[in-house]
């Protein structure tokens, strides 16, 4: 998608270590039109594959997740990455390694908001390794749901998360793909 | 706001101890259409006070400052509560007491992403004690920005926030205001 992948290309910054940092556009300050503009992509990609729920996680994944559920007027779901009081006693909980973080963190949705037989798209801002996506995998399969497809806005494709979710053969979507943060440089696929 | 108004008293629950669950369109399910709506109503009512950016708190404030921000076409920042990676060495950092965790929390942004001189509308899920968004008012001085309104979609009138806020001589906005929770049950004012 060629208007995120300008603002990438314009404001990302290679911190080393295979981190981008995109502060300025997803993971502290947001760009509403922008972000508008990519919930209607995703929608258009996805509308196919009939999902009945977008789930994403806590804390940057919310801003892509609910433009498309926008688009495709579906609730939007974000697990919770520790269990607040207002939740019930028994959850689905499963614990993904982060990978920013350097630690693990728990993924939490209440069985409330994700019922069996539901079909599933999760949107998320990257897919790195896949570690958080696997980890809401998990927690729709647990819940009894399926998943019709993933969405992401920037895909890494050298830490080998498309590789790890291929096994569900659903369509996975990136909205930007780098193939290289080698040298202090940013690659995009063309 | 009549439209989160019935959705608040259809489905909000009194768990007791003054916690109000709307974890079906706010806290960990969020239905876009309504709270594109509430973005709709937060913009018409801010509008005259011209701001130059949205500013919440992550997690739950990011889904209405989106949709206010994207009906004002402007920036949105949510304060980090803990620092990421990608983050400088120097940031603005408060404390703030957090009231449906017992505890306190860091609320962090960057010096990136608030400049002196802004014009900040601060947007949140809740008004309650005031706590949360007076750490957002601290960490606007601190940028030497200045508030010009406060927007919040449920303000518990019985918990003193709004005095806590009102020496600050801006527009505080509630689409929802509910003045008990006594006995169990949810009183909204008329």
């Amino acid at each position: 998608m060629q208007a995120l992948k300008e603002r990438v290309a314009a404001e990302g910054k290679n911190l080393g270590d295979g981190i981008l940092k995109v502060d300025s556009l997803i993971n502290h300050q947001v760009d509403p039109k922008l972000m508008d503009l990519c919930g209607l992509e995703f929608a258009r990609r996805f509308a196919l594959t009939n999902p009945t729920r977008i789930l994403t996680a806590e804390i940057s994944g919310i801003a892509p997740a609910l433009m498309t559920a926008r688009h495709l007027n579906l609730p939007v779901v974000y697990a919770r990455k520790s269990r607040p009081v207002t939740m019930p006693d028994t959850v689905y909980l499963t614990i993904a390694p982060s990978h920013t973080k350097g630690n693990k963190v728990e993924l939490i949705i209440s069985p409330e908001y994700l019922k069996p037989g539901e079909k599933v798209l999760i949107i998320d801002d990257f897919l790195a390794s896949g570690a958080t996506i696997l980890g809401l995998v998990r927690l729709t399969q647990a819940a009894g749901a399926s998943i019709v497809g993933i969405g992401t806005l920037i895909e890494k494709t050298f830490e080998g998360g498309r590789e790890a979710l291929q096994y569900l053969k659903v369509p996975i979507e990136a909205l930007v793909q780098i193939t290289s943060m080698e040298d202090g440089k940013i690659i995009f696929a063309p």
